[in-house]
């Protein structure tokens, strides 16, 4: 695979910290000409979860041979392993505590290698941080076009994350709120496809929390101020939101993350 | 205007989400020399007001050549048209809602382009996310030097923002706050040119609130710690401040956004 | 020293403002081959002895040659002389106010230059905003190779920063938290170095608040999930955490920074 040069960072560091430029200088000591791109570093602090729907949802937009790095990692220093993945063209460097499972499962041909060449790693290693210590420098040796294969052995049985998935239930599919974004947009885990069997009739009843939506639109905007939707957002997942609002807010607290949404068609 | 190869990005879209990375995969799929610059992603969500000062206070200080990406886009996948800016020598590119009105009215040489030309866009166009799917690689292409005239139309008519002006007022100035910096600092629509005509006479007296303060100072540490004072701000406007505190905090909530601001020059 | 190119920005602007992007405006306008690394822009408006600690910390992962510009800079515009420091194959540029003081104090062949020279500045300096119209542009010449003998005379008497420091007390070490991470870990400036006198003797016992700690562990995992533990952290410093959790939030308002901690040694 021939590296991109791109490194992107998703990490539950927060901003204030300098923990993610230490990342990055260990990157570009290795590395002088890799384009690091942030993620996010507001992953709520621990959540493999959200930290899996994050990386899974934005590695695909960028080039073929760039590595993405997680550091999701509050087992740190215990006995989880640091891993390697080379899947759909991309690698990912971080914990395997199911961090990358979502990109595993959905590749069959992926390649995992536990991390345990500590050429490839900094020099002293401390107990709490190896986002710095491993996985930055283990990605900028990637970057540079390192086989992965170099770096440890192949690992069969990467921890696996069970992830909540929406049902059918005769004439309906059951999901619910998977991550609710800056815009207070609740997004759910209904695929566009799951939908699509549906498609021959009449357009469906969306219902979550007390709330009844009628009908899929297509952007904010087809319905007035204020008022809420759904629709298929960018990452074709079906959403709830609010035109010029913040569905979060106006719907209350029953529709954060858990909430469970309801498509049922009517014949 | 050959290219200097910089992309800058303001949104409303927060850094806890994966968007702006998804338009920095985009963009660099296509330019992979493209070196991205973050103006700011917090702008208030929908502020079209908010993102268009912020843009044309910023992008001057940017080597000329620059494509300045704005997606505080409301209206997206409705009716309102994508549109490249050429302007003062920089691109500008994202939704025909005003965003870039103030850059666009200050220089009457700016071309504007409908952008329609669909080669220079993502293959699938998702209805709510234009940002990565059509602004992100328009600017990777203009970047990479492509003439904006081939990706669509010349547009006569822009979309208009009214911006709150000061005016004068026989012996006055009637400004209002128009930004409320991280530091508390109160920037207001009164600019330094504005207030020139009147240096003849001795310092002006400038309310707000309840508050009357006495002569435009230089710098913070003109007055003692926890004082208020009128200066003029680094982007050439007339700015209330507390030294060493907040402007924002210590004068209480009638001097947020839109509160009067009246410097009277005595005779 | 052979410039890397790399130029770290350490401010307490925040990213709403679009002062940082006008700072890497101004850089990348006169190097448009820096590549610029944002350390933190959230240090607490004014705190130069938070700006001091996150630049003594993170400057050593990068690559000699860097240059590490910090902003904060509350004398702006007043007596406060703006100096380059040459510090450990590394530069540092700001204000003259103690920022750089722990960097200097700690390498003896440190070299401090006044800047004067305003051929290395923006043609216009405001009174309020040297990051952008000083220090940016200083920054980007010393990237590129630029002496910075050649920018202004050196200072014998830079400005002292004194920081609080452990002490010793017989058999204790009496120290405070000198910084909260987002993680909600209290760091401390008892050192690595200086527990090390105290190996041979049986595990010490840390207090800090009412609360009294048995130990110090390797890693957060060592103790079940919720439990205190005391560590060595990943800057080489004593740390109070909990596993999978906040010591700031779990053990209470006298926690934060300035919380005495002492390590007491038994026989």
């Amino acid at each position: 695979m021939k590296p991109s040069e791109i490194i992107t960072l998703t990490t539950d560091f927060g901003q204030r910290d300098p923990y993610v430029a230490m990342m990055k200088g260990v990157i570009l000591s290795i590395n002088p000409r890799a384009r690091i791109v942030d993620i996010t570093h507001d992953i709520r602090a621990g959540s493999i979860q959200e930290g899996s729907t994050i990386i899974a949802e934005a590695y695909p937009f960028f080039p073929s041979g760039s590595v993405h790095v997680g550091v999701i990692d509050p087992g740190v220093g215990g006995k989880r392993r640091p891993i390697a993945v080379a899947a759909d063209g991309h690698f990912f460097v971080g914990p395997d505590n199911g961090l990358f499972w979502p990109v595993v499962a959905a590749h069959p041909q992926s390649h995992v290698i536990h991390l345990t060449e500590k050429s490839y790693w900094m020099d002293i290693i401390s107990a709490t941080f190896h986002g710095r210590d491993i996985f930055a420098p283990v990605a900028s040796h990637l970057s540079c076009g390192i086989d992965p294969n170099l770096m440890g052995e192949k690992v069969d049985n990467p921890v696996v994350l069970t992830s909540p998935r929406a049902w059918r239930e005769q004439d309906q599919f059951v999901g619910e709120v998977i991550r609710v974004d800056g815009f207070g947009n609740l997004i759910t885990n209904i695929t566009v496809e799951e939908l699509a069997e549906f498609r021959a009739s009449e357009g469906p009843i969306i219902t979550i929390g007390g709330l009844a939506l009628k009908g899929i639109r297509t952007t904010y905007s087809d319905v007035g101020e204020g008022e809420a939707l759904a629709l298929i957002g960018s990452s074709n997942l079906l959403e709830i939101a609010v035109n010029r609002g913040s569905a979060r807010t106006e719907l209350g607290d029953d529709c954060g993350i858990g909430a469970k949404v309801i498509v049922r068609f009517e014949d």
